[in-house]
Order: C-alpha cells, then structure tokens, then sequence
C-alpha cells in the first residue's frame, strides 16, 4: 500500500553489536540498513534530524562497556542499536517549538544518517555558519568547551605559567595549548608520533612538543622542558605520565583531570604512585565534566569565534568519508590513529 | 679551672643513628648525653630554650629518609644529630628581640634537654597559658593549624555535607571530625582499634566510626555508612582507603591529602587505581602544607581558643614521660599504638 512506504527510506546505521571488554574492535560494530519512516511519531515532541558530522571522542569507550544504569556519569550504549555520540545535524521536522525545519544543531545524536532525538533539552542550535559546520563536533562543540572549561576554569591560568599538554594533538589537547599560548604561557605538548609533534611545533605553535614513545625515561623528559617544573598539567592520559607529570609538578601547581585514555582498555587499571607530590607540591588535581559547564557556551564562542577568523587558533581535523569508515575511526582514537580532531562525514548537506 | 666549666650542664639527647629504609626501629635513634653551655654563643641572634614537651608527627618519618636537600617539602635529619620536631619551649636566653628570657614558645626545637634555635622566625610566643601547653603540640600547634587548615580552607564545608576522615583518632583527625561536627556535617572516622572506635564515638562525637583491620571490603564499609555518598574526605592514610573512599565520591567531592601514612615505610607506593572517579564525580583533590598557611594562626587561636573553654571541642593526647620513651612513642606512630596526640613531656617547666 502506498501510505505505509510513504516517506519510508533506508537509514545506514553503526549498531554496537555486543558491550566490549579490553581494546574494542572494528568487528564490535556492524554496519547495517535500516528503514525509518521520515517523520515524526504523532505527537513527538522530539526532531527528526539528517545527521551531517559525526565525533569520534574517546569516552565513547566507557559507554562501550555493560554497566549498571547510573554506575558512571554517562550510560553504557544499547547493544544491537545504534552508537549515540555528538554530532552536527539538520532539522527536517521539529516537535519542539525550539527548533524548526531547516535548523542546523549539535548534540547528541545516532550514528545513522537519520535520527529521532528525544533529548532536545541537550541540543544546541548553531547561529553561526560562517565556519566549518563540522566544527560544531570540535573546536565549537563539546571538545572546544571541554579545552575552555578544564584551561580556564579548572587551572586558574596565568600569563608566564609553564602548561604541559598530553594527547596535545587531539581534538581538546591542540586547544588548550592555544589557549594557553593567546595567555602567554609556556606550553609543551606530547603525542605519540613524530607527525603530531611537528604539527604542535609547527601549526598550534607550542613552544616545544616530544613523542612520549621515544622517551623511555618520562621524568627526565619532563625534566628536560620544565627544568624549573610544571605549573599547569591538562591531563588526557594518565597511567605512567600523570606519575612523571606528578614528579615535576610545581609548588600550587594544577592539574585539570580531563581523561585518562591510557587506561580506558585495562581491565585493571594502572595504579598511580606518586601521590605524595600532591602534598610535597601543594597540588591541586581536578576531575571535570564538561556537561556541568555548558551554561559558559555562549561566552566561550565570544572568545573562540573571533579567534578562528582572525587565524589566531587553528584546528586539525582528521577526517573520514561515509558511516562505513565510523567504526574503524573510533576504533584509531585507542591507538592513537587520528592526526586532529577525528570526524566523521555522513552527508556533506 | 672554674671558667671552661661555668654554666655547662649535661644535655640528654635524641640523636638519629643513621638514615633509614623502611620501617624506622627505635634502634634507629639512640639516647646520648651531650654537654652543653647554657649560654648563646657570642652575637647569636637566636634563643636558647629549655624544652618542655616534644611533638611526635607522622611527617617525621620522611626527614628520616636520606635525600638530596630540597628534593622535599622538608630536609633530611642530620644523622648523628638530634631529631628536629615541634615542641614546647621556655626561652632561657634570647639574642632575637621578639623573645625575652620567660617566654614561651611553640615551633621546631630538638629532641633534647637544651636546645638553641636560630631559625627564630618560625617560632611562635604563646600568648594564652590557661590551657595546658602540651596542647601546643597538638591542638593548638602545627596538628590544630593543619586540621583547621585542611577543613576549613581546602575542603570548603558546607553544613548538612558528609565527611569522612581516616586516622580519626589521631592528632590531627579528631579535631577535623570535631570542626565538621561543630558545623553540622554528619562525620564517620576509621581508626585502628576498638578503643581509638570508642574514643570517635563516644569522646569526639563522631555520628559513627569504625575499625579498619576489620573491614575487608573497606568500598562495602563506606558504602554502609555513606548511602549517598563522600562529599568530604580528609585524607591521611593512604593506599587502599584512597581507593575505596574514590569509589564513594559524591558529585562535586573534595580531598583534603594531608598525610598518606600508610605509605610512608613502603619502598614503592602501592598504586592508586581509582583516579578515574576524580572524573565521573568531579572531584576536586588538594594536598596542602599546613606551612603555607600560618599567617592564619591568629584567626584559627580566636576559634579554637573559646570552643576549648566551652567544651565544644576536646582533645586527646597520648603522653609519655622522658625524652628516653621518646624513640618508642615515635615509632609506635606508625603502627598505630598512639590513642590521640603522641607527646614526650621533657620537663614539665
């Protein structure tokens, strides 16, 4: 019958097809067709998006693993649905009166080509489109804010402070070192390849960067670039580098708790051993959501949006074409893959 | 002949043999009996003193160590020296203008009979003798500034908020549980036996306490007395409570790290495996050094000074007679055997 195929189109999805443990693989995701009738549920006060851009950040791991309801500070996935995660999307049809046909959003969304959000309270809507739309999953979106938050707020920056960045090429670490730069601090980055570090060399203007893989001996790396200590650490990665970063830290030092990616495939996760550097060095170390902090959006794109035109921050962005490429994209966040922000094209309109 | 022999007295003494690697033994020191003049060398800007009452404090422990001078927040002991602590002094001599023969003073003095001090500036006059001024060790000294320092300015209480406190019964322990109390947080401590249990309970006013040697699941514990959670810790412990207390945060948590004893005679930390929680519930932690903040001591007197005298809060010291039970007491810290403040009375004027 024609009503029931009416509007009725083939939705490719990226379905979590069991919770992982350990490193997580390409072959725990499926991609698949669904169909999905293009409209609304009667009475939905929800949007019926086309999702343009899809992020690939490493916390997604976390929901990666069966959990109980409310055991972390975001649910574990739905296995045999598909992947929820940021993403930048357009309207085509709005139960909200927030959002009309045409509007471009951020927020969380299915990776699929079209989704339903319920959630709409978490949506934000672009105003600005004069950038690169796929900026809204980084720079202007979640891993934008999350640099803004855990620099700004967290680590009471000062002008001439020494900052050390790991996972400094990724999406949140290439901006804090910016930021850190625009204040006039001294900023060192590591990343894990000798790609990455020409890039915060040579692009993000880091005043030095070192491949944390050809330094057996991190404490007297650190040693060699903060010869008078660290008084600002933005932490990615923990494991063996918060313990030499903790060796080096400067008395008040501070350190924002951003990830520990290092740790997010263990099973048991490594154990930190110089605590006692807290102490000694009277520091201050601050784990942070950046979910708590997004009533500071509109203030931190005042700040960001003028500082991209002006080309006083760049951004990498390393980028993939098609939903079919999203697994295997997540999948190089663990191993450290990605050169930039890691994206993910599903339709360019 | 009369004059070499003018004025010079025995000294008894409590000298560090040498370094030590874990566990320090009372052999580790030794009683000797120096002589000394009791006279200030000619031109000394410094006092000679008469020592009262010796403090015992965990962070001894770690100026027995050998290290490079400034590789902590305090140096080494000078092996073949007497121990350097907090106590109470009666200035017999003074070549500083800020103390006259009479006064009496609380800061670093020796582990001896007869002490000149020349780093006179981090001395303090006692101003108020209607308290017993053994509690100048304790509560009105270092452990008093370190527990009101670490409640009051790092954890940032709230009343009706839930605090945990390890080590409840020791010097500075009891008196956070008891600041806490006077706020209207609700207060567990964990201690090491059934009487230092009792001491929380029925002395200090804790609203529970219980004995860690017999827990063996300490996250089950916490989860027993804290339901909805930590939102204070104060942390001078250590190792595996860090850990459990870590999995009981609530959102927004702070750690106050001011002492992790349980660490201090190991040869290599045990590891801190639960930092990821710093992150889900947005903890904030904060080493402090009671140091950096005596410029506060005059505020902290005009607190502590009248809830003394009222009763609202009492303190509990461990006593014991002679600088030769000095080594004992010292070395009893770090199994526990101390029930409240450990004091050595030298002389008792």
């Amino acid at each position: 019958m024609a009503a029931s195929t009416e509007g009725v189109i083939s939705n490719k999805q990226v379905i979590l097809k069991d919770y992982v443990t350990g490193f997580p693989k390409e072959s725990d995701m499926q991609l698949t067709t669904a169909t999905t009738k293009l409209k609304l549920p009667e009475g939905s006060k929800g949007v019926l998006v086309k999702n343009l851009y899809l992020s690939c950040d490493p916390y997604m791991r976390s929901r990666m693993t069966k959990r109980e309801p409310g055991a972390s500070y975001v649910d574990s996935f739905n296995a045999g649905s598909p992947i929820v995660g940021y993403g930048v999307a357009k309207v085509l049809e709005s139960g909200d009166p927030k959002f009309k046909k045409g509007d471009l959003i951020w927020g969380m969304t299915g990776w699929e080509e079209y989704s339903v959000i319920t959630a709409t309270e978490s949506l934000f809507k672009i105003q600005h489109t004069d950038v690169p739309l796929s900026y809204y999953t980084g720079i202007l979106g979640m891993p934008g804010m999350t640099a803004y938050v855990g620099f700004y707020e967290i680590c009471n920056p000062k002008k001439g402070e020494t900052v050390f960045v790991s996972a400094a090429s990724g999406a949140v670490g290439q901006l804090v070192g910016q930021f850190a730069k625009l204040l006039g601090c001294y900023v060192v980055g590591s990343a894990g390849s000798k790609e990455k570090v020409d890039l915060l060399k040579n692009k993000f203007g880091f005043d030095d960067a070192f491949n944390y893989k050809e330094e057996p001996d991190l404490d007297a790396a650190l040693k060699r670039y903060f010869p008078e200590g660290i008084d600002i650490y933005f932490e990615n990665v923990g494991g063996k580098m918060l313990d030499a970063v903790l060796q080096n830290m400067r008395v008040h030092g501070r350190i924002a708790v951003c990830g520990l990616i290092s740790q997010y495939n263990l099973d048991e996760p490594e154990g930190c051993r110089n605590l006692m550097y807290l102490i000694i060095k009277q520091v201050r170390m601050q784990g942070f959501l950046v979910f708590s902090y997004y009533h500071l959006y509109e203030k931190f794109l005042e700040m960001v949006l003028p500082a991209i035109k002006e080309g006083k921050i760049t951004y990498v962005e390393d980028v993939v074409e098609g939903l079919e490429s999203a697994p295997a994209a997540l999948i190089g966040l663990y191993a450290g893959r990605n050169v930039g922000k890691q994206v993910v094209v599903v339709s360019c309109e």
